[in-house]
């Protein structure tokens, strides 16, 4: 009867990943499958050159080395926060675009790191050998920190290399990633905005699509290029209706593992606070930028973020909110407690869905609390954001290493210091606009009589309270920021920078909220290792984990779908902009690129543009190279359509493709619009 | 002891009314306070003029006259619904604007109706006389509402004037108001709207300010141009920095009265659920009109009255989140209570606050509930409001009128029936993307698991729901709305119609929440009667009533502010419109206008355009005439900027400005812009 049991819940199982399912790891790969559905074999070669080809951006995104000199390709939507950063108000590079005619004229991004993975090491033994038992959770949380920081500055001590553990299936495995770092980066071409985004928001997420959304950086070591021994040959004809491609990029964060009650959770809390968050910000930004061209210019990006992150919400939600997908969930999840019920060493795993769901419940109350003090929501500004790093840097350096918040281990100090000492430019009108906001949101959570509002509050109004606070902060200062760090405690304590002391005083109630959100993960932490474990008992490491922004193969085929009985196309052309603008009445967001305008009679209008194809991806996906067999660049992700982006909770095959730029458009875009002879000749085209 | 009390309480109560502050009766002008602030003396003479010259429009404006022959001032963001109603397909003189060469080119407005105040009369003790102690509060209202319709009878009959009687002071006096009437009033000028409204939204409630905000009528009797003994003289130089100036005008509703527990409420429930819900709207709205030229086209009017809201909320928000007017509202009010329990018989004003503050936090719960489904938040599409008025009306018109919700009362239903049966298009895809939108608050707010919530979903996701129920509806066919108008409860009972069906289905528990609700109002206005009555005897009139939308006078200075240290000037000049245009790369809303264009080389750029005063104003003042101490016209209130909008639910000296068009400014355009002669002539200019 057992037995029966468990045999119906493997079938059932997860570990049945369905067709082109999967963010593989690349010291997993999933060799069998691809050989099994394609009659192709990854080899462990044709493996490392993508490996040490793709290129992790510190931002959020991905991208891969395209020449020998350290030439990489990303996404305009990846470097565009760059791009903003490098213009100036006379000078604005993402309505103009930028192409540097020589190596000199290339210019230097003042805070973007990169990352290229040299190797992996499994360290699963090492840290579980460290936690014990027979320890408490704050004991075992510690032990677990304490092992990875020191497994890290190892690393990085012995290789000089930036070195992460990676914690994969929800703590089933614990891997060490080590990095190679390029903090000198500087931009070589990116299209004016309007031909990278055409169609802008209102395009976004969908399928067909005319965008040119490409950029290339250079990374450079001692002022000179980098020589990139691993780079992707550019393939020149680009990828073919119904051709096998494979991406290698760096998936942010998928919740496939995540339980019935987590999801209801993320349903009925998270999201929807989120939402809200969203819509806030996103109509606040839009009026202010309608105030002001160069509101506009400043707000852009931001704004092209948050509707970004409003689409891929409000599908999430709408997914999690289909009572089918959920009843399927939970039932999945009762045949998976079933067949760890059939073993008693698996009696613990059963019970960790309780303790998950025990925890959910127990952690509602203050969830508002932590989003306001410790998520900053209540705080939207940058200079907050510096304020609390220099406030908590002051009390967490003089700690021993491990003990540490994470920001603040050995390990990340650099990217910490970059990203405090960034020369980027804030907006005092801005920034107040952002403070005054959230501060009377809260006003509005927390209640206008509760204590530490008060006290945040100053007896002040949210709008004079944020001006006071923007207009006396002198953290915009570099320099100001650099004597407050290395300063320490004492520098801090003396410090009467409005912001400065802003943080200081949040800084204890929303640690406490810290202290409760980190006891809470431990909880679901050491839960899903419960349940990691029992599963890999039954599954092994044949199935992938959910994303965690580190590197990850999938791979698909090129192909179009039916949708309300109409032929969604695999690929459109260059010409398809020119109609789509034309049928728009060619206004905005659909008028037409002014370098295209002005080559419109040279184009050649039928070369592929965009694409689509079945590979399983997701955010942070965005600049990923798309290859071939022969492991070329046929083309380069830059978007999920809509149906794709519901896939984070589960994957379901149907409709869902990841949006491509095609190797032969971005080559007649930068040969016949943008004249960039130098980049094709390193591209050897 | 107890006259001590109440001598305190007198010297601190609201009587106390800061600089600038008051929509002051022209009963009981501040004769006392402008001549101890500024040495100048309201005479009876100066006042009369100054109400006889001041027009009231039934749309909700205000305005004056300006010359003997009956030509009227007001805005032309008043006079647009007009304007709009005289244009035609082939000349939209919104856009192009107007002017009437001559007399007889004036047009004439379909349904415009004017109000001069004539005279005022205290009827106060007559309505009080009507309404015994022993009554109850049904009996008191129905006697109340009598002796005002008789009231307001006798004084048409008997002058032939409109006659209104105004309820002041929350009840504690009335007034009977007699106006001059004009029906026959006739468009004589207006510019293109691109001038009046230059900056549209973006610049909305801001200043710098670049408006021609105005337009010129004239009000005519028996076919021939008024006589108008009273109108205003047009000074020619205008106002002028640091003079003291006076607005006549029509401000239409103000809170100022409201209790500390009231304010409390609207802040911490009433005004973030709203806050919530505008930021959702605007956020989808805009990013729905971005799409196509068509969808701009239709969501712009919303948009626009949606992002006005939101500056307005705003700003109430921003002002009821400031500790210090807060506390020194608590304290004015414990000073006034502490007046009442001297006297036995204002131990019910006292009880009164208490009841207020137990009818709101009882009320609270069930906040969210009523929101959702007697507010119909859940449920936003037109298609749901025409659904449930359908099924309302079945189950209400068989009822006796009184006992009918208000809105099936017969007295409504012309207004009901023009509103059901209009032909205003309805958009199934604007009309699916807001209702999925509000299913999925639907779910956030009172749960997906919840059992209604259940019922409403019927096992779909928001996105599936929503499309199937504007899919499967036929209510936008007036003629089905007709037939299940007609067929009354049986037609509703049999129809099939998805939307039908849900409104049935939310109806029950939605009466619930009404009901409560309007218990809840009644305590509140029950309460509300008391205070007033109570208040009245110790201050009677030496303080304004809140707004009423009937002529009060309000003073200040010509002045600017400061405001993030940067000075905010008083006034702009005509050039500046050609600046900003020119920042803003002459695009819209920031495009010269036509008439400006042409004429950019003749214009006096130097002559003030926009200007802004302390007086204290709010929404029902535009077009208000501000006059200078002899009573002549330097300018004509069209905004408040933003700081002024927090003042309806308390005086604050600040930043708070009443912005104007300047009267030099006017002359200007209407000269070298639009070649006005005739009305310049008119105006002796």
């Amino acid at each position: 009867m057992r037995k029966r049991h468990l045999v119906t819940a493997l079938l059932t199982l997860p570990t049945l990943v369905l067709a082109d399912e999967g963010m593989w790891l690349f010291t997993k790969p999933p060799v069998e499958k691809v050989k099994a559905a394609y009659g192709f074999e990854i080899t462990p070669a044709w493996l490392e050159h993508l490996q040490k080809s793709a290129v992790r951006f510190g931002t959020g995104g991905s991208g891969s080395f395209v020449s020998p000199n350290g030439l990489i390709l990303t996404n305009h939507h990846v470097g565009s926060g760059m791009i903003e950063k490098l213009s100036t108000q006379e000078r604005d590079l993402r309505a103009l675009g930028f192409y540097a005619a020589t190596l000199e004229e290339e210019l230097r991004c003042p805070d973007l790191e990169l990352n290229v993975l040299m190797s992996i090491e499994d360290v699963t033994a090492r840290v579980r050998a460290a936690v014990k038992d027979d320890m408490s959770a704050d004991e075992a949380k510690l032990a677990r920190t304490a092992v990875i920081g020191q497994i890290e500055k190892e690393s990085l001590d012995a290789t000089g290399f930036r070195s992460d553990v990676v914690k994969l299936y929800q703590g089933g495995a614990y891997h060490l990633y080590r990095y190679q770092r390029y903090t000198d980066v500087r931009l070589v071409f990116a299209p004016d905005e309007q031909a990278a985004a055409f169609g802008r928001d209102p395009d976004n997420f969908e399928f067909p699509r005319f965008c040119l959304d490409m950029c290339f950086f250079r990374a450079y070591e001692d002022g000179q290029p980098v020589k990139s021994e691993h780079f992707l040959k550019w393939n020149a004809q680009g990828a073919e209706e119904g051709e096998l491609v494979f991406v290698a990029g760096h998936p942010g964060r998928t919740n496939r593992l995540a339980t019935h009650a987590e999801l209801e959770d993320m349903r009925d809390h998270g999201m929807s606070g989120k939402l809200e968050q969203i819509y806030r910000s996103e109509a606040l930004l839009e009026a202010w930028a309608s105030r002001d061209r160069e509101n506009r210019r400043r707000a852009t990006g931001a704004i092209t973020g948050i509707r970004n992150g409003r689409k891929a919400v409000l599908a999430g939600l709408d997914g999690l909110l289909d009572p089918e997908f959920m009843a399927a969930k939970l039932e999945s999840e009762q045949k998976l407690r079933d067949a760890f019920r059939a073993k008693p060493e698996w009696q613990g795993a059963d019970e960790a869905f309780q303790e998950i769901s025990a925890a959910l419940k127990s952690g509602e109350p203050r969830e508002l609390r932590a989003r306001m003090l410790e998520g900053g929501e209540a705080f939207a500004t940058g200079f907050f954001g510096i304020a609390r790093t220099l406030v908590r840097a002051a009390d967490e350096y003089p700690k021993e290493n491990s003990r540490r918040l994470r920001e603040f281990q050995e390990a990340g100090r650099i990217s910490l210091e970059l990203d405090l000492f960034s020369n980027e430019p804030i907006y005092r009108d801005m920034e107040t606009l952002k403070l005054a906001n959230s501060l009377m949101v809260l006003c509005a959570k927390l209640g206008a009589n509760n204590d530490l509002v008060e006290k945040i509050m100053a007896g002040k109004a949210p709008q004079e309270r944020a001006a006071e606070l923007i207009a006396g902060t002198k953290l915009d200062d570099v320099s100001v920021r650099k004597s407050l760090y290395e300063g320490g405690k004492a520098a801090i304590d003396a410090s009467s920078d409005p912001m400065i002391l802003l943080a200081k005083l949040v800084d204890g109630p929303a640690r406490v909220e810290r202290d409760h959100l980190e006891e809470e993960a431990e909880i679901l932490l050491q839960a899903h290792e419960k349940i990691a474990t029992a599963r890999f008992a039954i599954e092994g490491d044949s199935t992938y984990p959910d994303a965690t922004f580190s590197l990850r193969l999938a791979y698909g085929v090129v192909k179009g779908y039916q949708e309300s009985g109409a032929n969604v196309p695999w690929a459109t052309t260059l010409g398809g902009l020119f109609e789509r603008s034309e049928l728009q009445g060619n206004v905005e967001p659909f008028d037409l690129p002014q370098p295209w305008k002005a080559a419109q009679d040279k184009i050649n209008r039928k070369a592929e543009f965009n694409f689509i194809c079945t590979a399983d991806i997701t955010g942070g996906n965005s600049g990923s190279p798309v290859v071939n067999k022969a492991g070329e660049l046929v083309g380069l992700i830059f978007d999920s359509n809509a149906p794709g982006l519901k896939l984070g909770y589960g994957y379901k095959e149907g409709n869902g493709r990841a949006v491509s730029v095609h190797s032969a458009g971005m080559l007649e875009a930068l040969d016949t619009i943008y004249g960039a002879k130098r980049v094709l000749e390193e591209l050897e085209k």
